[in-house]
């Protein structure tokens, strides 16, 4: 076992931490999901708990206590809920696989367990357990689990289990599917039909209150042993399953395998769940073909880190989980959660965009792009939202379902977070430029320009007295300001996307009216130049954190009023610092080091957001301590219990970011036209090595404290500059820079 | 009939004006209030008609357009609403008579219909109808009925209904209570239960979701010529009913009475539903007790408008609206519907601090006291509050529940509109001195002038470089600015509570705390002396009122998004200019003018709390075409449909206001220390004459355009002060002050 590339379960099982694995474990095609729940399940952990969840501050929300939370996603298919709105709907689980030894169900909580292993290997996006298990029968069994969601039949998860017991037993397996769960506490349940479609296969077919429909089916298979008469089915009505005694002798093992496929009703095109399920293909060759694509992907994104195992494993499990959430689908996006967890509902927010959209970019232009098409197949839904608003043009919702349409339920985030609209014209920038296409503004997205421009020229405001435009009734990044004027962030990128679209305008004047706003829109500053957040940040009442914030272990926002949060200098996440990370040639460092200074007393972190950010800039400007803690604090984010209710997917996009744009020194091709590299190694790393998609072409990044190579892996000359030192690396070539590295 | 004290409703039927005369036409003991339903009800009208409220603006929210929506409450008896909180709940209906003859029951909407009047004769709040109805059979039928909530015995409720055929027919009287009924689309219903008690006694005993409770019970009589056996009893499960078929001769008039009472678990003492209905009092000397209550009444209360017919009587409803819903209970006060709908769901705000503590305190003393004894009682509830939002002391709820618990959903008014603490501050000081009686505020509602102080030295905030604290993230009273600094009523309203707190504070040094921060909070002024409603009103948007408020019969708020409201300058209602009208000596005239030219032409009036305010200042700048449409516009918003939620009580409460202390031209107790009096008559009017008690001493004003005469109906002489000449009454007599008014 490579440490670097197995995360392990602790020994022993802990059904208290068992939420976290299942957000951690999490396995996806980007198709379909499910969350690392166990094949046998626990008896004490019901999932139809219902109960009514109510708009609020997700950062601050509590979530039910349960031991365990199933989850099974297929984007796209989505549940009405009364008050949240759409939002994605937990799904039937088709993970059931309960073995039983004379009549005792395996059950980490109740049985005898000897030993527990679980681990999820990165590389291959298998998981898989070795339960030792003593029976009340005095009999020692081992069972294994392996299971993996398909890379390459994205419909398809496949499961397998040995048992192996040291006496003569009375063997049985349940497999099943159960549709009695809920998302949120929320039944979505419109219909519920169970069917044995074959002697060891059965089907599910759900219809949910939105119309929209999954059909799931299993099948169950003991090798070449058992013949079909064996299974017994019981449909329970929300729950149905196959059933098989086998007679079990001392020492013998016993092989089941478990293939499910799942088909929607947002599937592009109707596929048969017979022709996805009878396959000729064995177990073995499943997992073979699987794990090529798996080997392609982490060949194209695979960031090497050698010196620091920790953050090597954890950087890798940032990567899995940005590879396996990726729907591969332009008519979808990825979820806060990555669709491991309903807790941001399976909506869109600006994350793509800002957070994720650069780690695609870079290792899978492609993929990149998608995210991006996404916005542009979206456009509808913005301009509904901008008319629901009273204007015209596109107005991107907060909160985006498939179809582009707000679901955000809390209004002050929906009504008054606007920078989502220039945040989307951003991302549609960022794939032109790092793609090297820059029709893909002129042509594709110039609908989306065009129609987010004339919003915009709506929004604004021209107060009384004031030579230039405003933004009023704004809420930036920073969520603890809630109503704001004239926010640094929002203005500016507002500006850029009225600058992008001034090439797809109209006609010359509406062009001269972009241009000139974009131009007018103010970057407020005070006297001694420091970039303000807002208008009225200074107008904000300092908060005396010691008082108020005593349990550091949790966020500021569960310890303090949300009244008084919107009423004082606290920042959830970095705004200012945002801007300046993604802008950074606009600002010197003193600049930035005086915004940093500022405001870093005043930020809570309370967004998984925030961290990744500092740790970037703290790069920048060279203060390594400082940017190494927020680097292990947004890495270790979801270890430790944070992925109960799925993945910090923007932070793990900002793990990737910390890696090759904070330490790896590559500026986004928003910053650079050519490839630029100023590596900024920690002491304790001996090497940072990763693969890099430039416009087009591919190359090969390694840094160590004396050199940086650049290996051009496409047939075109790539020019770079490495540490300021401009070079033209030949096709196929590499080059090495040897320098003194600052540390 | 006398036009000036009778309400009648227009004919012919419009069901599409029903629900409004439902509200207009609501009786109420206080103890006990339902909606002025229709007897028969109408066939096409379900009650039981279940959808879910959700928090959203009162003043923007849409109601389910139903024909007649039956309102039965008893102030104090709550259910629990999933998103909205407690709520006052409607409870099982006992107005149901139904009259059937031949076969066909009585339905003003599918019968042919002569003739209807409905009528409320505002003098002794009893509603009466007369229907001449053409029976599919061939008769003419006279159905007449009459009803009242008796104010002398307030559990009761007292109906008679007579029916004169013109031929022979085959009469039917159905009475019930019917318990299929929602509260803003909710069932509160817990349990619910009908028993007949005695041949023509039934019974419902009625259990809501938060474990109150009512009993109604409902006894009928035919007079004397009915047998106990006529009655025929059925139960239904949520409705139940007697029925009776009665022998009718041409001509012959049947006499019907239904009597109900009604007991709850608020009770103070449990009385016996049995002995309240099993009275040997007839329905004359029932009916003759309670006239004479409302003898009393009118007595202290009654504005005398000569001259005008029309602003007389509808004056007149705004007083029997204020009589009607006190609940003459100091565990209790009044909603802003007056129990005449459940919109504002029967909770407490700070209109009745307000908007209706002045009537109540001029006409009614001890009534008045009960209003903020509430605020004494509930002081529990306003600690509660203040730790939920991490302070100590005492933060009063924006909306109420007899416990004094916060019960709003929505944030931006819970969390902000602080200012309601020191408004029940203000008002316990008006009690106090408009009773003459200081040691309220040192005895009584001590507790809660130093809890409330408490609270307010831990909400403000010293800004870095201030030199004056200050009080950040507040709505003031014009809710369309939701999170402003130093709101200038809000800072004036605490600088008051904050003085009258000092006489009770527990030592000398917090005692110059609070008056050091009452001297130090500030009024914030432009450069020019305009008073600022805020910091930040100037820096907020302009916006084009012609181009987005199209239709001027709805709302500004109906036409734009709540983005749009709260970052642009627009006042849903009179915010400085309260300030102005509560403390009239602390502003000049033209600065009060500067004001008025400043924010009228921002104010929209979306609140039913905006015109009067914009009256009694209009006076007091002899404007007086303004001020007298603004009088009318407050005078007639429940007429024409206004009334279909309920009473705009506050409003009806300033329509005292506008008469009294605007056209009487009455300082309050607040205002002056004797009876001080300055009338300004509009030229229609020929004589304004009132009542008024001052500080224990009662006396009667009578104003002409060439004189003002006050007669001291005391046993001591009275100081007063009127057009600015000081005179001693002595008791018992009258004096006439000869003037030129102003008109």
């Amino acid at each position: 076992m490579d440490e670097r590339w197995v995360l392990i379960e602790p020994e022993p099982f802990d059904s208290a931490a068992l939420r976290g694995w299942e957000g951690l474990f999490t396995q996806g095609s980007g198709y379909l999901h499910t969350r690392g729940s166990l094949e046998e399940h626990l008896s004490d952990a019901p999932q139809n708990v219902t109960y009514l969840r109510r708009p609020t501050n997700v950062t601050a929300e509590q979530f039910p206590q349960m031991k365990s939370k199933w989850g099974t996603f297929v984007p796209g298919i989505y549940g009405n809920h009364p008050l949240m709105g759409k939002e994605m709907a937990n799904l039937p689980s088709f993970l059931g696989i309960a073995p039983c030894i004379d009549g005792e169900y395996l059950d980490l909580e109740t049985c005898v367990i000897i030993s527990h292993r679980r681990a999820l290997d990165l590389r291959t996006a298998v998981l898989s357990r070795a339960v030792r298990w003593h029976t009340r029968s005095g009999k020692t069994v081992d069972v294994a689990f392996e299971r993996f969601a398909s890379a390459a039949r994205p419909h398809l998860f496949i499961q397998r289990m040995t048992v192996t017991c040291d006496a003569v037993a009375q063997i049985a397996i349940r497999a099943g599917i159960d549709s009695d769960v809920r998302t949120s506490g929320y039944d979505h349940a419109a219909r519920v039909g169970f069917e044995r479609v074959a002697g060891d296969q059965m089907r599910c077919d759900f219809a949910l209150d939105t119309g929209d429909q999954v059909q799931i089916a299993a099948w169950v298979s003991l090798g070449t042993s058992a013949d079909e008469t064996a299974w017994h089915y019981s449909d329970e009505g929300r729950a149905a399953a196959l059933t098989a005694a086998i007679p079990g002798s001392a020492g013998q093992t016993i092989y089941f395998e478990k293939r499910s496929a799942v088909t929607s009703s947002f599937d592009r095109q109707p596929s048969d769940l017979d022709v996805l399920l009878s396959l000729n293909t064995g177990f073995d060759a499943l997992l073979a073909e699987h794990e090529a694509v798996w080997r392609r992907r982490w060949k194209g994104t695979d960031v090497i880190i050698d010196g620091d195992v920790e953050s090597q494993r954890t950087l890798r499990l940032a990567l899995y989980h940005l590879m396996r959430a990726h729907p591969g689908d332009s008519r979808l996006a990825i979820d806060p959660k990555a669709y491991a967890g309903d807790a941001y509902r399976g909506l869109y927010f600006w994350d793509t965009e800002m957070y994720l959209l650069p780690f695609f970019l870079y290792t899978d232009p492609e993929r990149g792009r998608m995210l991006t098409d996404f916005r542009i197949g979206a456009l509808d839904g913005a301009r509904k939202n901008a008319a629901a608003f009273g204007h015209s043009g596109a107005r991107y919702p907060w909160e985006s379902d498939a179809a582009g349409t707000e679901q955000c339920p809390n209004w002050q985030y929906r009504d008054h977070e606007v920078h989502v609209t220039a945040d989307v014209v951003y991302g549609l920038a960022h794939t032109a430029r790092a793609s090297h296409d820059p029709g893909y503004l002129t042509r594709d997205a110039a609908e989306v320009l065009r129609r987010t421009a004339h919003y915009w020229l709506e929004r604004i405001d021209r107060r009384p007295g004031d030579t230039y435009p405003s933004l009023l009734g704004v809420m930036g990044p920073d969520e603890y300001a809630p109503i704001t004027s004239n926010n640094a962030y929002t203005n500016r990128l507002v500006a850029f996307a009225l600058d992008q679209a001034s090439a797809a305008a109209e006609d010359d004047v509406t062009r001269g009216q972009w241009i000139a706003t974009a131009r007018a829109l103010p970057i407020v500053r005070r006297a001694d130049g420091l970039v303000m957040q807002c208008e009225e940040f200074e107008q904000f009442a300092e908060v005396d954190f010691a008082a108020l914030w005593r349990d550091r272990s949790r966020g500021f926002a569960s310890q303090v009023s949300q009244e008084r949060l919107y009423r004082s200098r606290c920042l959830k996440q970095a705004d200012v610092l945002l801007l300046m990370m993604l802008f950074p040639d606009e600002f010197s460092d003193a600049e930035v080091r005086q915004a940093w200074d500022y405001y870093l007393p005043y930020t809570t972190h309370d967004s998984s957001l925030s961290p990744g950010v500092h740790a970037v800039v703290g790069l920048r400007l060279g203060l390594m301590d400082q940017a190494w803690a927020f680097w292990q604090r947004s890495l270790k984010l979801d270890l430790d219990g944070g992925a109960e209710e799925g993945i910090h997917i923007a932070a793990q996009g900002m793990n990737w970011q910390i890696a090759v744009l904070g330490f790896g020194g590559l500026k986004t091709a928003m910053q650079a036209d050519i490839l630029t590299l100023t590596p900024r190694l920690p002491d304790r790393w001996a090497r940072l090595a990763f693969p890099v998609s430039w416009k087009g072409q591919r190359a090969y990044v390694e840094a160590t404290h004396s050199a940086v190579t650049v290996e051009n892996h496409s047939d075109q000359p790539l020019e770079a500059q490495i540490n300021g030192i401009r070079r033209r690396i030949p096709a196929g070539e590499r080059v090495i820079f040897e320098h003194e590295l600052q540390s």
